[in-house]
């Protein structure tokens, strides 16, 4: 069993960049830039930008951190993102949802221009990654992408199941999962909460995709021997032996599935650390296309 | 075995759609109106793009071809395209394809507006059908659709197995049976090319959508009792007992599979005339639109 280390990878990835953008810098281009729209204090969000935030110190690019307060209005949130299309500075931006209830979700992404959306939420990016034009691709998949790739394991006519149809992973991961391209090419299944027999599909499963957010979900007697799994699940779980009071579980039973599995993401650092990495990797694009 | 009955059906909704056009016209309002373009005389595209604006006449709408010479430039056809986006009286139009090879595909379908493309191939709309938000669906899948709700075929939590993975047909047509919608909600495989075993994952499906081009690729034994057919092949086969030389095959071969068959389209007659109607309901939303 090898372990899908997503930590390493990112690291790997986030050093690659970092020597990007000393080159760039280096040649006196336009250093990249990422911004990032916090709505209200709610905890997990905060920590996910203040990730997003650091990553970017990281390598090297410029931040900054947009926050507003829990009871701004959706017309003066329209207003602020209007302003980050317009500032040339910002190459990309991101929203970090949830929004509040009274804000239109779908409205807000709307209003994020194309060509600075590098969450690939957009429907013209989402519609270019179903059509597989050169765009963003949604961070998480993109991630998992990149993680097959660095550990070179074969998709093309293998079978894969995804657990979960979710717009940001299940969904866009199915897509290009069974697209002609180079980690792709295979026959996908795409399951959830209506799927009828569903350990019937995951014991036929050459790779299994685990997105539905229910820690622990895929057990052992539900995967075939030497399958691939990617775990996108991260769920807080109360468990009094932690310091905390909780500990992070994915949607799959870790150590019942890695005995039988070829490969296998760990929860944390499988697939969390992979997607900040591309949204970095997203935003150098989005740098690129400005200079 | 109840076959679906795609002209028939096709027709109610022609109807359908002739009688909201009188009560329109009766309202003073405006009349729908699609616009074609044809680019050189390839006889195929001819007949279908004749078939369009037949049907527009059946029901009310007005319809404008435009006819172009096979070596128009790129830069001329766009000026064409840019042309009908700004005259206010045409709510839709298609691009016949496939287009002279000196023109990029793409660029031209990137040149309609979003709110004129009745065809659902820009990008924006391709996302938005992803997203499952209100948009012009590709007629096709859209026809499908369609038909499996006139029949009453339920879907929910069916498998649905999807052979090729076109972006007309079988990727969005995964794509949006398997969404949360009333006749979506399916487990959906989706299979082409470089998928392994075909056999073993047709044989459990509860519906077949075929959609891979080859004549007669589907034969009886790939599949099990009272599956749903959808047949989304057309190719002309050499026939010389017919008088035109040749006869229209699907890609399912009929005979063999429609014995163990509870529903499946016939062809032609099944899948084909759907299609029209879709693009006809499609214009009949961006006339309603711009009202």
């Amino acid at each position: 069993m090898i372990l899908l280390d997503g930590k390493a990878t990112s690291n790997t990835i986030k050093d690659e960049i970092a020597e990007e953008v000393s080159k760039l810098k280096a040649l006196g281009k336009k250093t990249p830039h990422l911004a990032a729209v916090l709505v209200g204090s709610d905890g997990a969000s905060m920590t996910y930008v203040n990730s997003k935030v650091k990553a970017c110190e990281r390598v090297g690019f410029k931040s900054t951190l947009v926050k507003l307060e829990e009871s701004i209005s959706e017309e003066a949130l329209l207003k602020e993102i209007e302003k980050l299309n317009n500032n040339i500075d910002i190459d990309g931006f991101i929203v970090q949802l949830p929004l509040p209830k009274h804000i239109d979700e779908q409205k807000v992404i709307m209003a994020v221009h194309p060509d600075k959306d590098v969450d690939g939420f957009h429907p013209t990016n989402v519609g270019k990654m179903a059509l597989n034009l050169p765009t963003f691709l949604p961070a998480t998949p993109y991630g998992i992408l990149e993680l097959l790739e660095r550990y070179n394991v074969e998709t093309s006519g293998k079978h894969v199941v995804v657990i979960g149809r979710s717009h940001i992973v299940g969904e866009p991961m199915s897509i290009l999962l069974a697209q002609k391209r180079k980690y792709g090419n295979a026959t996908v299944t795409l399951t959830h909460s209506r799927t009828k027999n569903l350990k019937e599909i995951t014991l036929q499963a050459d790779m299994i995709v685990a997105a539905l957010g229910i820690p622990e979900f895929l057990t052992g007697e539900m995967v075939k021997d030497n399958v691939v799994i990617i775990d996108v699940g991260i769920t807080r779980v109360d468990d009094t032996t932690k310091p905390r009071g909780y500990r992070l579980a994915g949607d799959v039973h870790f150590e019942s599935v890695s005995k039988k599995a070829s490969y296998i993401t760990p929860v944390p650092g499988g697939v969390g650390p992979m997607t900040i990495a591309m949204l970095l990797k997203n935003t150098l694009l989005a740098c690129s296309r400005n200079d």
